[in-house]
């Protein structure tokens, strides 16, 4: 049963190359055809494989990196997106559960069935009527001006539910809240609940994250100064300006999903936060 | 349309007895049935009141005083509880809605039908078969020994999401989430989630509060020491020994009523934690 | 006994402008010399008294706004710096101790000699040989992306004493301690301790602020990328490249001067932080 | 040159105690007396060493633990103290330097005078003129009753800083602030730096940890209850009554000491905390 797969890997890593060599061998092999980002095309020397990413429309897609090189791929990939297979190849990975050492057996595994999906929640924003590309992690609404603060109200429903000070304020997804919400303060979502985490940057005064119905109509209305960036997923930036001072947030329709072979939540959490670390 | 009213008040303070008295005499007027708590009856001279509050079976429950008051009253009250209209004379009310000066005329609101319901999860807690009293806002488990710290090991739905020495781990529900679980560093949790919050106090290592479905099941086993207290909305008191050294919590069967006059959760928490210091 | 007075206030509040107008009148006719900034002489119809803030050599100044209006004039003003009196016009003043109601007195308290000084320790920066304005509050090394890590490793009189992923890391003086580095978790310092503190900025693994001798020598080196951004006090920026990628940072040989009225450090915060709500 | 030592070893770890039993072997050999603990002399079947704690004069003591052995020794062990060789065989050490295949390695080298002395702060504590033991992590003030909070003012050198609702607040040291006070959020303190931390726990509004010079006279008045309870280093407790309702803090003449082999402060920290961790 073959099919298309794309491959999305680190360029700047030789491991990460040689890794996408071997799998685009077994994959051709195996009867898929296979797509690869221009850059990687040109190094592995396979200019007819060469595709952009927001034109791969493929049945699967195997990224060779961290969580930065994941979240680009659900950001540009045409939707709906194609289950995504992710070795880890990287600083931090929440969202990757395959290591180097096993990714000729996860992508074996994948080719015979022997694997479950698991699908992700985004979320959707908007400035005005123009829709932003979906988040996987967080939408960050912050200053446009390096250590200088935005004044913030935060609607939940249409009832003001948090005005603060600060560096900014993130909306994050279960996933997310593995990701920059934890690290500016934020609790760990259990993937199971439908759930959004609001969590302010450096707030002047101490306020705390806010954890609600992912459901909900969240509106962040800028007050002073009345303009501000979105930062989408640590990848995509979009302006707001003052003629239309707020970006409002809901659930999106479309989900990542992700190929497992039995790691769990917690057990990908338990590697990574509760445990061990590198550091150097 | 009379009934049954019991009153509930703190008796070290005499504005709390005095409205106390007011509050019984336009409930009697009205043709209500009024049960105090003993301490309460003879302070106001009013011994053919007096009714222990586990016995209290009445239609509504009138208290002046702190989150304290309330506690104490849901985890004594006959189950199934009755509706509370809560009167705020304490340090901390995220509870209590009415400020003592509106307390007559939102008692008087309450006679005319004026009002809504806000039903509140509780949490149900298990040492082996044994079934403790439910929790309105949280169940924390901590070394018996001040100071020393507790090895726990957590697990929900069969799997093992935390392992943490700590002072001690709190389960709070969403109303406690902005209780003693906030003071140990957990999030907020919209009143409109279906959600518990897993909070460890004081991890000797960093690790940060979780929040699950409260349709999970919890387990906490204690693993060094074998022993622990449950402390119940930091009312009610239970050892945990050798012999069945673990705890398991559920979402209970039974909820908490509030009487409400309009005054959302946001609005509460407003008052009294979100909002930057300037503003209100 | 009179002499040169500067006045710097903000332009974008009309009573700033007003009390700048009431404190000029009673410095001329005390025989003070006064100069204005440039935008605030024009506001106030004075051109003749119109001088650079970077050129304004002075015995006193006066400045009518926040923190932000203090940190700005410490920056430019020619140095050794004057003592400021600074009159709190400001969404967050721990700098400032006279509320406008009272900075006419202060103005003639000061004139009359009745006040003290008090001195801030400074924090000097270098990239290589190339030293930076000195800070009052804080030295922050940021990346140069938005919501991009910034890998850094730091280290005190030649040890390494931390490596860490963040958005960025602050350095901060006693005063300055209160003001960003708060924001991102760091602890208050006690004005009479020789200290500076060291606060990680969101780093994705549980680092914790140090707080340090201030008679240390901090450098910090960019691990990856290998260029960064320097913010000083929120108001200076400057560019750290490659070629050069490290900042050196160690107490100045010069200090900021206020002119206090008896409320003390303590004084201060407590009517902005570290009192329980309810208290005063 | 030999003298007499002391060794203080876990006993409910055989490896703790069959290193003991070599490091005895050596010291002997070596022409030291030796005394041991009574309950570790029983084990090792040396009745004829067995010495108190509280007597055990001697020129340098060898702990086999972790953190706790050594607090508890510092705690008991008649002043002035000799120099502690720690051996880690505990859960958390910060403490202690020399991992248990380096002991007998360790003990040599202190036979050879090939060491270095580090010199701790220890923190006095009183009770109206009752002095109580000096602690070397830190003192913990903390209400008599699980899960109630103490309300306590706070002041130093007779100047209010802070009034607090909380679990409790703790005063640390250098040394004390990895310890527990790390654990409620408090900084890390530079050894180098003559301070003090003073740390809320689980306040329940938000305050932050206060790091002041040791030189400081620190009062904590009990407002609500009038009673609490004293821990000093998570070993010795001390009931405060309504009598004299308040603990005064400075530091002490005493200092504890250890025997380093040239591993500093940060290097132990970063085997600890910044990096790697132990859970299970």
């Amino acid at each position: 049963m073959s099919g298309k797969a794309g491959i999305i890997a680190r360029t700047d890593r030789e491991e990460a190359i040689s890794l996408a060599d071997r799998i685009v061998e077994i994959l051709l092999k195996e009867g898929y055809d296979v797509l690869l980002e221009p850059a990687l095309a040109e190094i592995m020397h396979k200019p007819e494989l060469s595709a952009q990413l927001d034109r791969m429309r493929v049945d699967v897609i195997i990224t060779i990196g961290g969580d930065g090189t994941i979240l680009r791929t659900c950001l540009q990939i045409p939707k709906p997106e194609p289950p995504i297979l992710a070795v880890d190849m990287g600083v931090r990975g929440f969202l990757t559960e395959v290591p180097p050492e096993r990714a000729i057996e996860a992508v074996k595994k994948y080719l015979r069935g022997e694997y479950t999906i698991e699908q992700c929640s985004k979320i959707a924003s908007y400035i005005g009527d123009k829709r932003l590309p979906d988040a996987l992690n967080e939408v960050f609404v912050t200053s446009r001006h390096l250590a200088k603060i935005l004044h913030v109200k935060v609607s939940m429903n249409d009832e003001t539910v948090m005005s603060c000070r600060a560096d900014g304020v993130i909306i994050a997804s279960q996933v997310g809240s593995t990701g920059y919400a934890l690290s500016a303060g934020g609790p760990i979502i259990d993937p199971g609940l439908e759930a959004f985490v609001l969590t302010p940057v450096c707030p002047i005064t101490s306020i705390r994250p806010i954890v609600f119905p992912s459901s909900s109509t969240v509106k962040i209305e800028m007050i002073r100064p009345r303009t501000a960036m979105v930062v989408i997923d640590g990848q995509y930036q979009k302006m707001i300006n003052e003629d239309e001072p707020s970006l409002t947030i809901r659930k999106s329709e479309h989900k990542s999903s992700f190929i497992r072979f039995g790691g769990s939540f917690y057990q990908r959490l338990k590697a990574r936060l509760l445990f061990s670390r590198e550091e150097s």
